[in-house]
């Protein structure tokens, strides 16, 4: 085996990939070449948080959008691996609904098993991809940023895992040049702490905008309204949460809103979504699509249809996560391998246009929940990741939505089993609401919270 | 002439290169083909104003550092276009310290004057540099971000005038991932507004910190405290702005100091510096230099020893600025059309040592001074550009350097002569301290400010 591997991110996708070769290097088996690059200083990806803000250390477009005080808003049980359970992790029974910090431990649990640390290059940012025709093989330029040089490395094949939640989509409103507060886009909110007190307005409607909504109301900012383009979140809000129409224009601290009311805010965050970015690709190998379960161009979501030796992984909008790279790896390794074979250009065309076709006529967010389920079963049913009872996953996703639109701020509560090992989850020893403490020695202590903690939140 | 030649940035130093190829044509000379490629929807470089922070519309890290109320920190008289003065621009006489947007309009109203805009493509960012051995050609690869389309050029000289006060450099302090109120670099720093009635914490000690202060005072924040790493400022602060040593830790909403001391702050703005950043550079090509008035590897400041067809502009630390950059485009015409011979490598590195022997011996500011006009001197003695009395150029600077000692609120009241015409400049219609509007419309305007503006001010 001569096949050199290039991985370029060492978040959950990156380190996936380093997982399934890994696994297959256990069974005694030979693996190729792997060298993986990350432009952060650690692995994790988005987990991986920083207080940074904008462009990091060196520069670079941070990747991080995560805060403090981020807790999953997901049951972890729909996103645990097949090979590395939760109870496996922490060896003690948790709730549903972990902090970021305690995900990023999982994460970080199941690779350090290995040795995968050793191919990954830290602080190294890949610059700009040639493909070579005559030998077959990406020319890519990488970038040291710590030591400020660059280096060329050939592949066979190359990783693309460097997400998709990095990129702001940052719309210009009229006016925004000449508001007088805080302008920022939720990839650069770290946490609730500067609006306490505060009145804030949220562009959006979608994940970003529920979610700081409700940590901003939890931590103790006055208010929070939320603007919508199309239609409103329409949970049941608290008093001090509401919803508008779209700004129409800011002038000094105001904002104006389409049904003609309007008001002044201390910040505005836009939760106005990502883009697709990848800066180091030519852009006939980028992938260019809007966030969606079936960008078009990867046939199974991964080997790209410009180039089948460049394969991308967790470019999909996401109600799987974690499993899903997974699946993903496990299915890029074997075609690497050489064990799947890609069908005929018009066979994998057909292929992408029927899943394409399905998502098209998916309406609800069950619907697309049982697509993304799909897409699981198929990609596992190829390679030897362990099957897991996805029927049980997808009801649960579509119990959390209930859950949600039941009571927004109290659906971290509920608890769910395991799948992978039937652990029922455990209450945690505080109500989300209540805990104001996201850390991972506070999550996983046993004792109630402080009585005085208490009285410093606006439970609902 | 079949020479092609590539402009990296439409800054001021871009637009220098422009304008100094066009001044040959207009003789009725040939010039190279030219091409010139900038990031920004517009040309101005960092003088081009934008609300966005962190990253752009199209997720590239942020050109411009400026901000609302930047009003020039030097006279206009030592930085006016030896070929094209304000008083031609304006048609009036204007004060010697003009807001951002009237710099920004004299900036444009020369390269109006050519059809310099048709060699510029805008919202296109160079992404890789290789040089063709073969060829003696550089291939750049360039990104047009509106299209999501890269392409190649292949250029026999490449001017880099992308400037060097774009990429933060910005330190970590110890509990800052915990400090509670906002965090950012003076980079993103858009203006005083979102800090009136606040206390806020500026870190360093160079031009950034001493202008974001007395803007932030001037605009009715509650106190500024200032902290530097080795000296403090040392201007006469008036009450409200206070110098204290280096930060030491964060907790909460605190920052600690080396003398002990501590307080709480809503907000903290590095004033950090920045980083000399070459992404698309490999780094055998990449000028790497700390922040000085002569930086190693470049003959005469703008021809690189490490390939004679790569040329940089306005990389060094600036007392002179806009009339620099033009020294050094007509120089660098000169040395593209062949009419100025690069001498031995020896003597070329002998000529760059002295020069930075003689910068290593300069200490006082006004020293540093006489080192750029020394500089400058050099330079437009080896090329038609209009000599000027650099001398009492000199003059201003040292002058302006006393002002600010006197005053650092009242020195943009000064007035200057200008060495191109000896226009007198006129007092402004309003003390600085009580000029809350920095628009170009007001700025020339004739009317004194009204009363009521007056008393939202707290002149010192």
């Amino acid at each position: 085996m001569s096949l050199k591997v290039g991985i370029i991110g060492a978040g959950p996708s990156g380190l996936a990939m380093l997982r399934a070769f890994e696994s297959e290097e256990k069974k005694g088996n030979k693996i190729p070449e792997i060298k993986c690059f990350e432009k952060q200083d650690n692995w994790g990806g988005m987990w991986n948080y920083t207080w940074r803000t904008g462009v990091g250390k060196y520069g670079e477009p941070l990747h991080g959008s995560m805060y403090k005080y981020l807790w999953s808003n997901g049951p972890k049980e729909c996103l645990e691996f097949a090979d590395y359970t939760f109870s496996e992790h922490f060896g003690q029974t948790i709730s549903s609904y972990p902090p970021r910090e305690v995900l990023f431990d999982y994460i970080e649990g199941r690779i350090k098993q290995s040795n995968a640390r050793k191919y990954i290059q830290f602080n190294t940012v890949a610059r700009w991809v040639d493909y070579v025709e005559e030998k077959k093989q990406f020319r890519v330029v990488f970038d040291d940023l710590k030591k400020n040089e660059t280096f060329e490395e050939f592949f066979d094949y190359l990783i693309v895992g460097t997400g998709h939640f990095s990129t702001p989509n940052m719309p210009y409103f009229k006016g925004i040049e000449n508001y007088t507060g805080n302008v920022m886009h939720a990839h650069d909110f770290r946490g609730a702490d500067p609006f306490i007190d505060k009145d804030i307005l949220l562009i959006g409607s979608s994940y970003s905008a529920e979610d700081i909504a409700v940590q901003c109301y939890k931590h103790g900012t006055k208010s929070v309204t939320i603007s919508y383009r199309t239609n409103p979140i329409d949970c049941k809000w608290p008093k001090g949460i509401e919803e508008l129409p779209l700004v129409t224009h800011f002038d000094d601290k105001k904002a104006f809103f389409k049904d003609g009311t309007s008001k002044e805010f201390d910040a505005v965050i836009m939760c106005t979504g990502y883009q697709h970015k990848f800066p180091f690709l030519p852009d006939n190998l980028r992938l260019k699509t809007k966030n969606c379960l079936y960008p078009e161009g990867m046939y199974k979501g991964v080997v790209s249809d410009s180039n089948n030796q460049l394969l991308f992984l967790g470019m999909q909008d996401q109600y799987y996560t974690f499993n899903m790279f997974d699946a993903q790896a496990w299915f890029a390794r074997d075609y690497i391998l050489g064990r799947i074979e890609l069908p005929s250009k018009e066979d994998i065309q057909k292929d992408i246009k029927n899943w394409i076709n399905y998502e098209n006529k998916c309406n609800s967010p069950e619907e697309h929940v049982d697509f993304q389920t799909a897409y699981l079963k198929d990609l596992i049913n190829l390679t030897d990741y362990p099957m897991f009872d996805l029927n049980k996953v997808a009801d649960m996703f579509k119990s959390w939505i209930k859950d949600k639109e039941e009571n927004i701020l109290t659906y971290r509560d509920k608890t769910y089993t395991s799948v992978m090992d039937q652990t029922k989850a455990e209450k945690h020893h505080t109500p989300w609401m209540k805990e104001l403490d996201d850390s991972l020695e506070r999550y996983l202590e046993e004792d109630p919270v402080d009585e005085k903690e208490l009285e410093k939140t606006n439970y609902y």
